[in-house]
Protein backbone atom coordinates (compact mmCIF):
# COMPACT_ATOMS: atom_id res chain seq x y z
CA UNK A 1 0.00 0.00 0.00
CA UNK A 2 1.86 3.00 -1.35
CA UNK A 3 0.29 5.67 0.89
CA UNK A 4 1.36 3.70 3.95
CA UNK A 5 4.88 3.11 2.64
CA UNK A 6 5.18 6.83 1.91
CA UNK A 7 4.17 7.61 5.50
CA UNK A 8 6.69 5.12 6.87
CA UNK A 9 9.49 6.59 4.74
CA UNK A 10 8.54 10.17 5.56
CA UNK A 11 7.82 9.79 9.28
CA UNK A 12 9.26 6.47 10.46
CA UNK A 13 12.45 6.50 12.48
CA UNK A 14 14.70 3.48 12.90
CA UNK A 15 16.35 3.33 16.28
CA UNK A 16 18.72 0.77 17.64
CA UNK A 17 17.44 -2.67 18.67
CA UNK A 18 15.43 -3.17 15.47
CA UNK A 19 12.81 -0.69 16.64
CA UNK A 20 10.88 1.17 13.93
CA UNK A 21 9.20 4.18 15.50
CA UNK A 22 5.97 5.11 13.79
CA UNK A 23 4.56 6.81 16.84
CA UNK A 24 3.72 9.95 14.86
CA UNK A 25 0.91 8.19 12.97
CA UNK A 26 0.31 4.60 14.09
CA UNK A 27 0.86 3.70 17.73
CA UNK A 28 0.99 6.80 19.92
CA UNK A 29 -0.29 9.66 17.83
CA UNK A 30 -2.73 8.29 15.27
CA UNK A 31 -3.34 9.72 11.79
CA UNK A 32 -7.03 8.97 11.41
CA UNK A 33 -7.15 9.77 7.68
CA UNK A 34 -4.40 7.24 7.03
CA UNK A 35 -6.17 4.71 9.28
CA UNK A 36 -9.25 5.14 7.12
CA UNK A 37 -7.31 4.35 3.96
CA UNK A 38 -5.84 1.31 5.71
CA UNK A 39 -9.32 0.19 6.76
CA UNK A 40 -10.58 0.49 3.19
CA UNK A 41 -7.62 -1.52 1.94
CA UNK A 42 -8.29 -4.39 4.37
CA UNK A 43 -11.95 -4.40 3.32
CA UNK A 44 -10.94 -4.49 -0.35
CA UNK A 45 -8.68 -7.47 0.29
CA UNK A 46 -11.36 -9.39 2.22
CA UNK A 47 -14.35 -8.27 0.17
CA UNK A 48 -15.11 -11.83 -0.93
CA UNK A 49 -14.91 -13.28 2.59
CA UNK A 50 -17.56 -13.43 5.26
CA UNK A 51 -16.14 -11.90 8.44
CA UNK A 52 -18.21 -11.59 11.61
CA UNK A 53 -15.68 -10.15 14.03
CA UNK A 54 -12.37 -8.32 14.07
CA UNK A 55 -10.04 -9.50 16.82
CA UNK A 56 -7.07 -7.46 18.01
CA UNK A 57 -4.97 -6.93 21.11
CA UNK A 58 -4.63 -3.90 23.33
CA UNK A 59 -3.41 -1.28 23.04
CA UNK A 60 -2.07 -0.19 19.68
CA UNK A 61 -4.10 -2.65 17.62
CA UNK A 62 -7.37 -1.07 18.77
CA UNK A 63 -7.18 2.05 16.59
CA UNK A 64 -6.66 0.29 13.28
CA UNK A 65 -9.10 -2.49 14.21
CA UNK A 66 -11.92 -0.04 15.03
CA UNK A 67 -11.45 2.13 11.97
CA UNK A 68 -11.26 -0.99 9.79
CA UNK A 69 -14.39 -2.52 11.36
CA UNK A 70 -16.45 0.38 10.02
CA UNK A 71 -15.89 -0.88 6.48
CA UNK A 72 -16.99 -4.39 7.43
CA UNK A 73 -19.92 -3.30 9.58
CA UNK A 74 -18.96 -5.72 12.36
CA UNK A 75 -17.82 -5.46 15.99
CA UNK A 76 -14.25 -5.37 17.26
CA UNK A 77 -13.09 -7.56 20.11
CA UNK A 78 -9.78 -6.78 21.77
CA UNK A 79 -7.80 -9.19 23.90
CA UNK A 80 -6.80 -7.80 27.28
CA UNK A 81 -3.25 -7.99 28.55
CA UNK A 82 -3.91 -7.16 32.16
CA UNK A 83 -6.08 -8.43 34.96
CA UNK A 84 -9.19 -6.32 35.28
CA UNK A 85 -12.34 -6.39 37.36
CA UNK A 86 -14.17 -5.59 34.14
CA UNK A 87 -13.33 -8.94 32.58
CA UNK A 88 -15.49 -12.02 32.97
CA UNK A 89 -14.12 -15.00 34.88
CA UNK A 90 -14.70 -17.28 31.89
CA UNK A 91 -12.04 -16.45 29.32
CA UNK A 92 -10.01 -17.87 26.50
CA UNK A 93 -6.36 -17.32 27.33
CA UNK A 94 -2.98 -17.55 25.70
CA UNK A 95 0.52 -16.28 26.29
CA UNK A 96 2.37 -13.66 24.25
CA UNK A 97 5.96 -12.47 24.38
CA UNK A 98 6.51 -8.77 23.73
CA UNK A 99 9.96 -7.85 22.49
CA UNK A 100 9.27 -4.13 22.78
CA UNK A 101 8.36 -4.62 26.45
CA UNK A 102 10.67 -7.60 26.98
CA UNK A 103 8.24 -9.79 28.90
CA UNK A 104 5.58 -12.46 28.64
CA UNK A 105 1.99 -11.66 29.40
CA UNK A 106 -1.33 -13.49 29.36
CA UNK A 107 -3.97 -12.29 26.94
CA UNK A 108 -7.63 -12.90 27.63
CA UNK A 109 -10.93 -12.76 25.76
CA UNK A 110 -14.29 -13.32 27.41
CA UNK A 111 -15.97 -16.52 26.23
CA UNK A 112 -19.15 -14.49 25.94
CA UNK A 113 -18.03 -12.76 22.75
CA UNK A 114 -16.44 -15.43 20.57
CA UNK A 115 -17.85 -18.79 19.58
CA UNK A 116 -18.00 -21.42 16.84
CA UNK A 117 -20.27 -19.31 14.63
CA UNK A 118 -17.65 -16.57 14.27
CA UNK A 119 -15.44 -15.94 11.26
CA UNK A 120 -12.56 -13.86 12.56
CA UNK A 121 -10.17 -11.41 10.96
CA UNK A 122 -7.20 -10.67 13.21
CA UNK A 123 -5.92 -7.10 12.79
CA UNK A 124 -2.78 -5.68 14.36
CA UNK A 125 -0.40 -2.78 13.82
CA UNK A 126 2.83 -4.81 13.68
CA UNK A 127 3.99 -8.32 12.86
CA UNK A 128 7.51 -9.20 13.90
CA UNK A 129 8.17 -12.55 15.58
CA UNK A 130 4.47 -13.43 15.31
CA UNK A 131 3.89 -13.98 18.99
CA UNK A 132 0.84 -11.70 19.27
CA UNK A 133 -0.79 -13.05 16.09
CA UNK A 134 -0.22 -16.64 17.21
CA UNK A 135 -1.62 -15.84 20.64
CA UNK A 136 -4.75 -14.39 19.03
CA UNK A 137 -5.00 -17.37 16.68
CA UNK A 138 -4.85 -19.67 19.71
CA UNK A 139 -7.85 -17.82 21.16
CA UNK A 140 -9.76 -18.26 17.88
CA UNK A 141 -8.95 -21.98 18.03
CA UNK A 142 -10.11 -22.26 21.64
CA UNK A 143 -13.43 -20.65 20.64
CA UNK A 144 -13.83 -23.13 17.74
CA UNK A 145 -14.24 -20.10 15.51
CA UNK A 146 -12.92 -19.85 11.95
CA UNK A 147 -9.80 -17.74 11.34
CA UNK A 148 -10.35 -16.01 8.00
CA UNK A 149 -7.02 -14.20 7.94
CA UNK A 150 -4.52 -11.91 9.61
CA UNK A 151 -4.28 -8.27 8.50
CA UNK A 152 -1.15 -6.39 9.49
CA UNK A 153 -0.23 -2.76 8.93
CA UNK A 154 3.57 -3.16 9.05
CA UNK A 155 5.37 -6.50 8.85
CA UNK A 156 9.04 -6.75 9.70
CA UNK A 157 9.81 -9.14 6.85
CA UNK A 158 13.27 -9.87 8.22
CA UNK A 159 11.74 -11.52 11.29
CA UNK A 160 10.02 -14.89 11.35
CA UNK A 161 6.37 -14.02 12.06
CA UNK A 162 5.20 -13.93 8.45
CA UNK A 163 6.82 -17.26 7.60
CA UNK A 164 5.46 -18.95 10.71
CA UNK A 165 1.89 -17.86 9.95
CA UNK A 166 2.07 -18.87 6.28
CA UNK A 167 3.63 -22.22 7.19
CA UNK A 168 0.52 -22.85 9.30
CA UNK A 169 -1.66 -22.17 6.27
CA UNK A 170 -2.92 -18.86 7.62
CA UNK A 171 -3.82 -16.14 5.14
CA UNK A 172 -1.67 -13.08 5.82
CA UNK A 173 -2.18 -9.60 4.41
CA UNK A 174 0.54 -7.16 5.39
CA UNK A 175 0.09 -3.70 3.90
CA UNK A 176 3.80 -2.87 4.10
CA UNK A 177 6.55 -5.45 4.45
CA UNK A 178 9.97 -4.20 5.47
CA UNK A 179 12.83 -6.18 3.97
CA UNK A 180 15.59 -4.42 5.88
CA UNK A 181 16.10 -1.30 7.93
CA UNK A 182 18.79 0.64 9.72
CA UNK A 183 18.98 4.21 10.98
CA UNK A 184 18.32 6.41 7.95
CA UNK A 185 17.25 3.59 5.65
CA UNK A 186 14.06 1.53 5.25
CA UNK A 187 13.74 -0.92 2.35
CA UNK A 188 10.40 -2.55 1.51
CA UNK A 189 9.89 -5.94 -0.09
CA UNK A 190 8.81 -5.47 -3.70
CA UNK B 1 -27.73 10.55 24.75
CA UNK B 2 -30.70 8.23 24.54
CA UNK B 3 -29.20 5.61 22.21
CA UNK B 4 -26.31 5.14 24.63
CA UNK B 5 -28.57 4.97 27.68
CA UNK B 6 -30.68 2.36 25.90
CA UNK B 7 -27.56 0.29 25.23
CA UNK B 8 -26.46 0.57 28.86
CA UNK B 9 -29.89 -0.52 30.10
CA UNK B 10 -30.16 -3.37 27.60
CA UNK B 11 -26.61 -4.70 27.80
CA UNK B 12 -24.93 -3.29 30.91
CA UNK B 13 -24.48 -5.54 33.92
CA UNK B 14 -23.88 -4.26 37.43
CA UNK B 15 -21.62 -6.49 39.45
CA UNK B 16 -20.43 -6.10 42.96
CA UNK B 17 -17.80 -3.50 43.83
CA UNK B 18 -19.53 -0.73 41.89
CA UNK B 19 -18.46 -2.26 38.59
CA UNK B 20 -20.66 -1.59 35.56
CA UNK B 21 -19.81 -4.08 32.88
CA UNK B 22 -20.34 -2.72 29.39
CA UNK B 23 -17.85 -5.07 27.80
CA UNK B 24 -20.36 -6.16 25.17
CA UNK B 25 -20.21 -2.78 23.40
CA UNK B 26 -17.69 -0.37 24.93
CA UNK B 27 -14.50 -1.74 26.44
CA UNK B 28 -13.86 -5.31 25.31
CA UNK B 29 -16.18 -5.98 22.43
CA UNK B 30 -16.88 -2.68 20.66
CA UNK B 31 -20.10 -1.78 18.86
CA UNK B 32 -18.70 0.36 16.06
CA UNK B 33 -22.09 1.72 14.93
CA UNK B 34 -22.78 2.98 18.45
CA UNK B 35 -19.26 4.44 18.63
CA UNK B 36 -20.02 6.38 15.46
CA UNK B 37 -23.15 7.88 16.99
CA UNK B 38 -21.12 8.78 20.08
CA UNK B 39 -18.46 10.40 17.90
CA UNK B 40 -21.09 12.48 16.10
CA UNK B 41 -22.55 13.57 19.43
CA UNK B 42 -19.17 14.78 20.73
CA UNK B 43 -18.62 16.70 17.48
CA UNK B 44 -22.07 18.27 17.78
CA UNK B 45 -21.31 19.41 21.31
CA UNK B 46 -17.94 20.89 20.37
CA UNK B 47 -18.89 22.18 16.93
CA UNK B 48 -18.20 25.79 17.94
CA UNK B 49 -14.79 25.03 19.42
CA UNK B 50 -11.43 24.75 17.71
CA UNK B 51 -9.90 21.42 18.65
CA UNK B 52 -6.53 20.32 17.26
CA UNK B 53 -6.01 17.02 19.05
CA UNK B 54 -7.95 14.35 20.90
CA UNK B 55 -6.12 12.97 23.91
CA UNK B 56 -7.01 9.68 25.55
CA UNK B 57 -5.43 6.90 27.57
CA UNK B 58 -4.81 3.29 26.64
CA UNK B 59 -6.50 0.96 26.28
CA UNK B 60 -10.26 1.33 26.30
CA UNK B 61 -10.28 5.06 25.53
CA UNK B 62 -8.65 4.47 22.15
CA UNK B 63 -11.71 3.11 20.35
CA UNK B 64 -14.05 5.98 21.15
CA UNK B 65 -11.27 8.56 20.68
CA UNK B 66 -10.40 7.29 17.18
CA UNK B 67 -13.97 7.02 15.96
CA UNK B 68 -14.71 10.49 17.37
CA UNK B 69 -11.60 12.01 15.78
CA UNK B 70 -13.00 11.22 12.34
CA UNK B 71 -15.74 13.81 12.88
CA UNK B 72 -13.21 16.45 13.91
CA UNK B 73 -10.64 15.58 11.23
CA UNK B 74 -7.79 15.67 13.74
CA UNK B 75 -5.26 13.18 15.16
CA UNK B 76 -5.63 11.13 18.31
CA UNK B 77 -2.87 10.91 20.88
CA UNK B 78 -3.05 8.22 23.53
CA UNK B 79 -1.12 8.25 26.78
CA UNK B 80 0.81 5.06 27.46
CA UNK B 81 0.56 3.24 30.75
CA UNK B 82 3.55 0.98 30.37
CA UNK B 83 7.23 1.32 29.64
CA UNK B 84 7.93 0.70 25.99
CA UNK B 85 10.93 0.87 23.72
CA UNK B 86 8.65 2.56 21.23
CA UNK B 87 8.25 5.64 23.39
CA UNK B 88 10.58 8.64 23.24
CA UNK B 89 12.75 9.44 26.23
CA UNK B 90 11.31 12.95 26.43
CA UNK B 91 7.80 12.64 27.84
CA UNK B 92 5.15 14.43 29.81
CA UNK B 93 4.22 12.23 32.74
CA UNK B 94 1.62 11.98 35.43
CA UNK B 95 0.27 9.40 37.81
CA UNK B 96 -3.14 7.74 37.71
CA UNK B 97 -4.86 5.40 40.13
CA UNK B 98 -7.00 2.67 38.60
CA UNK B 99 -9.72 1.31 40.83
CA UNK B 100 -10.58 -1.46 38.37
CA UNK B 101 -6.98 -2.63 38.44
CA UNK B 102 -6.32 -1.47 42.01
CA UNK B 103 -2.94 0.16 41.42
CA UNK B 104 -1.13 3.35 40.51
CA UNK B 105 0.60 3.68 37.18
CA UNK B 106 2.55 6.34 35.35
CA UNK B 107 1.09 7.66 32.11
CA UNK B 108 3.33 9.13 29.44
CA UNK B 109 2.98 11.21 26.30
CA UNK B 110 5.90 12.04 24.02
CA UNK B 111 6.76 15.77 24.05
CA UNK B 112 7.00 15.53 20.28
CA UNK B 113 3.22 15.41 19.83
CA UNK B 114 1.76 18.00 22.18
CA UNK B 115 2.72 21.65 22.56
CA UNK B 116 1.46 25.13 23.35
CA UNK B 117 -0.31 25.49 19.99
CA UNK B 118 -2.64 22.58 20.73
CA UNK B 119 -6.28 22.82 21.79
CA UNK B 120 -7.09 19.47 23.35
CA UNK B 121 -10.28 17.51 23.84
CA UNK B 122 -9.82 14.67 26.32
CA UNK B 123 -12.00 11.66 25.49
CA UNK B 124 -12.43 8.57 27.66
CA UNK B 125 -14.89 5.74 28.08
CA UNK B 126 -15.51 6.17 31.82
CA UNK B 127 -15.34 8.88 34.46
CA UNK B 128 -15.52 7.70 38.07
CA UNK B 129 -13.10 9.17 40.61
CA UNK B 130 -11.57 11.39 37.94
CA UNK B 131 -8.03 10.12 38.30
CA UNK B 132 -7.46 9.35 34.61
CA UNK B 133 -9.00 12.63 33.41
CA UNK B 134 -6.95 14.62 35.92
CA UNK B 135 -3.80 12.77 34.88
CA UNK B 136 -4.47 13.63 31.24
CA UNK B 137 -5.25 17.23 32.19
CA UNK B 138 -1.90 17.41 33.99
CA UNK B 139 -0.20 16.35 30.74
CA UNK B 140 -2.05 19.09 28.83
CA UNK B 141 -0.86 21.59 31.45
CA UNK B 142 2.75 20.38 31.20
CA UNK B 143 2.59 20.88 27.42
CA UNK B 144 1.23 24.44 27.89
CA UNK B 145 -1.63 23.40 25.62
CA UNK B 146 -5.23 24.53 26.03
CA UNK B 147 -7.75 22.07 27.48
CA UNK B 148 -10.99 22.65 25.58
CA UNK B 149 -12.99 20.04 27.43
CA UNK B 150 -13.43 16.49 28.63
CA UNK B 151 -15.81 14.16 26.78
CA UNK B 152 -16.91 11.01 28.61
CA UNK B 153 -19.09 8.17 27.42
CA UNK B 154 -20.31 7.00 30.85
CA UNK B 155 -19.94 9.02 34.05
CA UNK B 156 -20.56 7.41 37.40
CA UNK B 157 -22.36 10.42 38.82
CA UNK B 158 -22.29 8.97 42.33
CA UNK B 159 -18.50 9.26 42.40
CA UNK B 160 -16.52 12.47 42.69
CA UNK B 161 -14.83 12.79 39.28
CA UNK B 162 -17.44 15.02 37.66
CA UNK B 163 -17.56 17.42 40.61
CA UNK B 164 -13.76 17.63 40.84
CA UNK B 165 -13.43 18.52 37.14
CA UNK B 166 -16.21 21.11 37.22
CA UNK B 167 -14.79 22.66 40.41
CA UNK B 168 -11.59 23.21 38.46
CA UNK B 169 -13.53 25.07 35.78
CA UNK B 170 -13.14 22.27 33.24
CA UNK B 171 -15.89 21.80 30.67
CA UNK B 172 -17.29 18.28 31.02
CA UNK B 173 -19.58 16.51 28.56
CA UNK B 174 -20.74 13.10 29.77
CA UNK B 175 -23.11 11.37 27.36
CA UNK B 176 -24.68 9.23 30.08
CA UNK B 177 -24.51 10.02 33.80
CA UNK B 178 -25.44 7.26 36.20
CA UNK B 179 -27.07 8.48 39.37
CA UNK B 180 -27.21 5.11 41.09
CA UNK B 181 -26.84 1.47 40.25
CA UNK B 182 -27.09 -1.95 41.79
CA UNK B 183 -27.45 -5.43 40.35
CA UNK B 184 -30.54 -5.33 38.14
CA UNK B 185 -31.03 -1.56 38.33
CA UNK B 186 -29.36 1.41 36.66
CA UNK B 187 -30.76 4.91 37.17
CA UNK B 188 -29.56 7.85 35.07
CA UNK B 189 -29.44 11.49 36.11
CA UNK B 190 -32.22 13.38 34.36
Amino acid sequence: MQLLKDAILAKGRVDSEDILKVDSFLNHQIDIQLMNEIGKEFKERYKDEIVTKILTIEASGIAVACITAQYFGIPVLFAKKTESKNLDAETYESRVFSFTKDKYYQIRVSKRYLNETDRVLIIDDFLANGSAALGLKEIVVQANAKLVGVGIVIEKGFQQGGKILKDQGIRLDSLAVIESMKPGSIVFKP
